[in-house]
């Protein structure tokens, strides 16, 4: 048994997140696969055991059971004295940039991803709405990540492992991202950290 | 000079949620009228100068500068010793659901009624969209306060604050928000709250 369980799948760029920060940290943990695309977080039974906002990933510690991805990389920057803040206006860098993750910048493109390259809707009105809210999010970053070589400051800390949830997955959304080359930048500075993984490497994408 | 400076417009829920802590908590703060209708924060000296991912709120407090509603509502907990959490499990809580309103409740139903009812676009298959997640989340949260009568426990938090943000917009986004009982019967304990006011009375709608 060990010390973290990851209720996860691989095609989550959220559940990414909290994998990504495990495995930087070094911590002893397992994923938990969840059968999403079958349902599993819409089971009334599931909502009532394991999470009633119907979505990963959840992380069990002990008997802590938390949920939101932001809220979970907060957790383990305590827990493991690593990616946190170092002073209480860092504190607030670092939330204010996983809230505007969570609003806009991980949630337009993982919902123009899901439809477009999971769902398979073709490209609709809804695409295209997504795809221009992703961009504006894309540029903002960007335009901070020109200043900066991580979201706060000179190193990596939780803001980054937040923004970076759907950023190496590889499923064409029509974006083209390679325009903003200083999130392209800023990935390759992610990609080569000691540990670091992709997704589809790190957690499980079907059913054992 | 108050106290407090709030750059905000009457229009906008993630502005209130800010405005309403403040006048719950009776602050002495001044509202700083942003002209978003006509792109005041997509100007680029306003984002160099105020807010680079060009969004109100943005509360002034001294030499701080806050942005993100969430974070804002956690900055005037502490400061006012008001609406807090009393403990880690609690604070978990309200950071819990303020980020499921930034990524769900707030933003879908926010965006739906810009389109529809502020931008009138008529419906299209992206209000269409919008409403549909809208409504996946208001019954996350009716769910929710189904067994409680508020967000974390018996008494008001900031979690009920950021929730709180678009429930009280009179425009008519085709939700048939009645429906959702256990929201209303919430709503209608915020309304009595000693203070509280309607957006459209706490902050202003046109420029001075």
């Amino acid at each position: 048994m060990s010390e973290y369980t990851l209720h996860c799948f691989a095609e989550s760029g959220n559940a990414y997140k909290a994998a990504l920060m495990l495995e930087l940290t070094g911590q002893d943990w397992q994923p938990v696969f969840v059968d999403f695309f079958n349902g599993q977080t819409r089971d009334p039974m599931w909502r009532d055991e394991v999470n009633e906002q119907g979505e990963v990933p959840v992380l069990m510690h002990g008997g802590t059971c938390l949920t939101q991805s932001a809220l979970i990389l907060d957790y383990l920057s305590a827990q493991t004295g690593q990616f946190g803040p170092q002073s209480e206006e860092e504190r607030r860098e670092i939330w204010r940039w996983m809230l505007f993750d969570n609003h806009k910048f991980t949630s337009y493109y993982a919902a123009l991803r899901f439809l477009l390259c999971l769902k398979k809707t073709g490209e609709t009105e809804v695409t295209t709405f997504l795809r221009e809210r992703a961009a504006a999010a894309y540029r903002i970053v960007d335009a901070h990540l020109a200043g900066t070589p991580f979201m706060v400051g000179a190193r990596v800390t939780i803001a980054d492992l937040s923004l970076a949830g759907y950023v190496f997955m590889p499923e064409d959304t029509g974006m083209n991202v390679q325009q903003y080359t200083h999130i392209e930048a800023w990935k390759a500075r992610l990609q080569a950290l000691p540990g670091w993984q992709h997704p589809y490497d790190l957690m499980p994408r079907v059913a054992p």
